[in-house]
C-alpha cells in the first residue's frame, strides 16, 4: 500500500540484493524507520523483537532469513542452524514453521552450491505469493463493500468496523481484513473505517490507524468499548476482522474482544465478516471455543502502556495501582454462528463445515477420510 | 470503606466544622491526597475539575458547597450566587440539580440568621442518606452473591465482573455496584472481582482497582476486550454494574462498553445485574436506546492517556498517530432484555416496567396519570 503516496511493502530485497529491508514496526506509529537485515540472526531478531509481526509477514521474514543464511554459507550445518534459530523466535507461529519447512524441503536435497540463489528466489516467491493471496481476498471482499455502497445510495461512505491490525503491516501488502477496504478506496468507493484501538497492545490505534492514514483512507479511532453503541445507532455497515486460527467449522480465534463485536453485530443485524488466507484454517478442529488454546501474555501489557510524551520520546507509563494484578488473554474465539461469512482467497463462504468444504474440497476429503 | 484498615468516606466535615474534607480523586490511584473545601467556590472547583465525581458524590458536594456559602454569608444574594455557580459546573448532572433545588427549597423561605446551621445539618443528612441508600443496595445484592457462593460449593470464590467505577469513590461510601461486593467480602464470603479497565478514562483500572485493593478485596484488572472470553469459559459467576440513567422500562445507560458485556453475559447465561439508587430512574423514558442522549466527550481522552512514568511523575502520552482522529462516546444503553435484574435500595426487581412499578408504585401511579 502507499505511504504518503509511495507504494511500500513490509519487507523487500534491497536493490542489488544480498540484504533485505523491513519497516521497523516497533517504531510505529510515531516514526517510519527502515531496518536492514544482513544475516539470519538479524531476521530472527526482527521476528523476536516484533519489528515484524503478523503471521504472514513472520513467515516471509523467516524465508528471507534462510536466504540470508545461504549467502553466508550454503552448508548443511548452516541450513539446520538458521532454521532452528528462526523457529525458536516465535515457537507457536504456524506460518513461521510452514515457511521454514518449505525452505528445508527445497534446499535440503540440493547441492550446496545452488542453495543461495534457490533460497533467494524462493523467498521472493513466498513474499509475492502472500501479496497475491491478500489481493485475492481483497477482490473477493470488494463485492461486499460495493454492495453496501449501492444499498446506501452511493452518497454516503460505507462505515466498516475493524479490530486489531489485520492490515498490510501484518502481511507483505494489502492485509487481510483491510484488503477489501483498500481495494474499495482505490476504486473510488467512499469508505470510512472505525478502528478499535485494541487494548492491551493497541495495534488498532497504532498500526491500523497509521496504515489507513498514510494510504489516505478516512478512519476514526475508538475505544474498544464503543462498537456496540455505534451498531445500535446504524453507524456501522459491516465489520471485517482477521483471524489467527480458523476452525473447520468456521469458529474464529482472533484478537481478544473480537467475540464482543460479533455479538453486537449479531444483535443489530450488522454483517460480520472474517477475512483469511486458507493457511489459517485448522482442518483438525471443529469446536473452536473448546479446542483452540488461548495464549496468556505478560500482565505488564495491561498494567503499562507506551506512547509519545510531550518531549517526543516514547515513554511507558503505569495505569493501575501498585498491588493490583492484571490478566492478559491474547485471543478469544468467535463462534461460527455469529460470523456472516468468511472472505478467503478463493471466494466468500458461510462459516460452516459445508461452506469451507465447498471452497476447499481437498481438505473436506481429507477430513472425511479421517486424515485431517 | 476502608483505606488500608481505616474507615474512610469520599467527603466529610472537618473536625470542628466550618470546612469539608475530600479525597482528591484526580491524584488516584498513585497518591492518596486529601483536600479541604473552605468556600462554595472550592466545592465548585472540586466538581468541575473532577476531584470529586460520580453522581451521588457530586450531589453531596454541592450540598456542602451551599453550606459553606451560608457560613460565608446567609443573604439571599449569596444563596442564589452559590447555587448558580455550583449548577454550572456539570450542567447535565441530575443529582447536582436535585441537591441544589433541595437546598434552595429548605433555605429560601427561612430567615437568613438560621440558614448556616440549617444548611450544615442538611448537608450532613444528604451525605448520610446517600450512605444508607448504598448500604441498602449492598444488603439487597448480598443475597445474590451468597446464593452464587452456595451454588459453587463455598470453596471457590464468587467471580464478579464489573465495568467502570460504580464504587464507593463515586458515592459517599459503599458504592452502588460494589456495595454487594464489600458486603459479601466483609461477611467472609470469598469474592474475586474482574475489573474492566474501562477505556478511555480508565476508571476501572485506576479507581475501582484502587478502592478494592485498599479495602482488601481480591481483584484482577483486565482489558475491556476480555470479559467475553472469561464468560465463555465459566470464569464469571455474575456481572454487577452501575448506571447513570435508568429508563422506566429497565433500559440502562451506563459507561460505554456496558452493552457489550451484557451481550456476552446473555450469550453465556451469566446473570447481569445493575445496581442503582432510584434517583437514577428517569420515569419519563421507556425506550432508552432511542431517548437517552449520549454525551460525546473530548477525543483527547482516546488519543492520549495518563499514567505514572518511571520517574514517578504522572505523565500523559499520545497513543494514536498524528492525523488520525478519534471519537469518544461516553455511554451506551443496555436494553432491558439483557438485564437479569435491578438491585435497588428497596429490593431486587426485573428490568421491566412492571418490575420497577412494583418497587416504586408511587411513580407507576404518576405514569398512569400521564404526569410522569
Amino acid at each position: 500500500m502507499n505511504v504518503d503516496g509511495k507504494p511500500t511493502r513490509t519487507i523487500w530485497p534491497s536493490p542489488g540484493g544480498g540484504t533485505v529491508q523491513i519497516i521497523d514496526q516497533t517504531r510505529l506509529p510515531f516514526e517510519l524507520v527502515l531496518d536492514t537485515l544482513a544475516t539470519w540472526q538479524d531476521a530472527a531478531r526482527a521476528i523476536s523483537t516484533m519489528q515484524v509481526r503478523g503471521a504472514p509477514l513472520i513467515g516471509a521474514t523467516a524465508a528471507w532469513g534462510v536466504a540470508l543464511a545461504m549467502i553466508d554459507s550454503p552448508a548443511n550445518g548452516m541450513l539446520d542452524k538458521a532454521c532452528a534459530g528462526l523457529i525458536s523466535t516465535r515457537p507457536t507461529a504456524v506460518n513461521l514453521r510452514w515457511a521454514l519447512q518449505d525452505m528445508q524441503r527445497l534446499l535440503g536435497p540440493m547441492a550446496p552450491s545452488g542453495r543461495a540463489v534457490a533460497a533467494w528466489q524462493r523467498a521472493i516467491e513466498v513474499t509475492d505469493k502472500d501479496v497475491e493471496m491478500c489481493r485475492a481476498i481483497g477482490e473477493n471482499g470488494l463485492a461486499l463493500i460495493q454492495a453496501a455502497h449501492d444499498a446506501k445510495g452511493k452518497d454516503e461512505p460505507v462505515n466498516i468496523l475493524t479490530h486489531c491490525n489485520a492490515g498490510w503491516l501484518a502481511t507483505v501488502d494489502w492485509g487481510t481484513a483491510t484488503a477489501p477496504v483498500y481495494m474499495a478506496n482505490d476504486a473510488g468507493i467512499q469508505v470510512h473505517v472505525w478502528v478499535d484501538e485494541t487494548r492491551p497492545r493497541n495495534q488498532g490505534a497504532s498500526l491500523t490507524a497509521w496504515e489507513l492514514g498514510h494510504h489516505g483512507v478516512p478512519h476514526t479511532v475508538i475505544a474498544d468499548n464503543t462498537g456496540g453503541h455505534l451498531m445500535q445507532h446504524g453507524m456501522v455497515d459491516l465489520c471485517i476482522v482477521g483471524t489467527d486460527r480458523t476452525a473447520a467449522s468456521g469458529d474464529v480465534a482472533n484478537k481478544i474482544g473480537t467475540y464482543l463485536k460479533a455479538l453486537a453485530a449479531h444483535d443489530n443485524d450488522v454483517p460480520f465478516y472474517v477475512a483469511l488466507p486458507s493457511s489459517t484454517i485448522d482442518w483438525t478442529i471443529t469446536d473452536g471455543v473448546c479446542d483452540i488454546p488461548i495464549e496468556q501474555r505478560n500482565a505488564a501489557e495491561v498494567t503499562d502502556i507506551a506512547g509519545r510524551a510531550a518531549d517526543g520520546s516514547v515513554t511507558t507509563v503505569r495505569l493501575v495501582p501498585d498491588g493490583s494484578k492484571a490478566a492478559n488473554y491474547a485471543f478469544d474465539v468467535t463462534p461460527a454462528r455469529l460470523v456472516t461469512g468468511l472472505i478467503t482467497e478463493r471466494g466468500i463462504c458461510l462459516a460452516t463445515v459445508e461452506g469451507l468444504a465447498g471452497l476447499y474440497p481437498e481438505h473436506a476429503g481429507l477430513r472425511a477420510l479421517g486424515q485431517g
